[in-house]
């Protein structure tokens, strides 16, 4: 028996509260395309990215401190449910739900590794260390790479303009330069052309002649 | 543009060649028990036990090593399937089958890469380092916990007997002593008394009677 019973009840009984982030489903499409992919999938794909893509971050990282970040980031949406990119309805509320999720699931957690837990989380969600920074790139990196290589469905399911990728990605360079123009060109650009993303940008500047 | 161009597509052709490992699906039902789960999901759930459970290792390990070696410790099962922990038959052929696909995927990599991730599986596969240890013992201590919280379902479909759930984790006290003790008690053993597993040990004394 361990005999630091009561503190390892907690950590048990939060990993085992966190399965249920494998049944939150996002609206990104895994890369065959037959299905949603679920938030445990991508903090597991991006965990792997942060560690092959460190070297393309603009400063040099904690790895295991992004890592650590990255596990965790998306834990709140078990009580707070996944909030698409582009839902601007659901994004005004966004921010209290997850505020609220985060304390009573980290909460679950002996108060040393909740702490811990809930500071990496507001970390990562105000985005202005180097880590927070890649880990916020990566995870606009990560789906993108995945509507690109399902031909854009989750693009045109939602009928999304290149303006709202573009804003939605204002910060994304902040990470990495590198990654972020690879994706501008190469996952944005490509699929503007390929009619799978909204070419909204003509209009805009028509309206101003 | 990347100017690492070359050395950046490798990686990205490795990043989305690994998305298969969301289809990779264990004996082992998620906690809800609605469906198994994969393989991904798994690596998430293990490498988050890897930072809040380390504590309880024998000696005090790396935890970002121990953490990428859990994270890309299946990758392998892309090409060589999971093969479930009794399936006596098809553990004949692992070995040769898991050796051929990492050679493959870990060597879609720039060669640095290729070699510290395939270093990082053989490393695992062997199980002697302090991390490769805790890993392994987390490897088995994950299931184990889904089995119990969903009742047994897992055990019970493939009617498992206790000796062998034992045998199987003959090694999992080398990483730890105190996870080790609290899974015997409260996974197996409480699961052969409310009948999920088979209790084979009476018959094997009996026989020498």
């Amino acid at each position: 028996m361990l005999e630091r019973d009561n503190r390892f009840q907690k950590q048990l009984d939060f990993i085992r509260e966190i399965d249920k982030e494998k049944q939150i489903f996002r609206q990104t499409y895994i890369a065959d395309a037959t299905r949603k992919e679920n938030d445990a999938e991508h903090a597991w794909h991006m965990a792997i990215m942060a560690f092959l893509f460190s070297e393309y971050a603009n400063e040099e990282i904690d790895v295991l401190r992004t890592i650590r970040m990255i596990l965790i980031h998306d834990v709140v949406e078990i009580d707070a449910g996944d909030t698409y990119a582009y839902d601007e309805v659901g994004k005004q509320s966004q921010r209290e739900r997850e505020e609220k999720a985060a304390k009573r699931l980290f909460g679950m957690l002996p108060e040393d590794q909740a702490k811990d837990l809930l500071d990496l989380w507001e970390e990562f969600e105000a985005g202005e260390t180097k880590e927070a920074r890649f880990a916020r790139t990566l995870d606009n990196f990560q789906p993108m790479m995945l509507n690109d290589a399902t031909n854009g469905i989750a693009w045109e399911e939602h009928e999304v303009a290149v303006s709202k990728i573009l804003k939605r990605n204002e910060r994304t360079p902040r990470g990495s330069v590198e990654l972020w123009d690879y994706a501008k060109e190469n996952f944005i650009e490509k699929n503007v052309s390929l009619g799978h993303i909204i070419d909204d940008r003509e209009q805009e500047s028509g309206g101003h002649e």
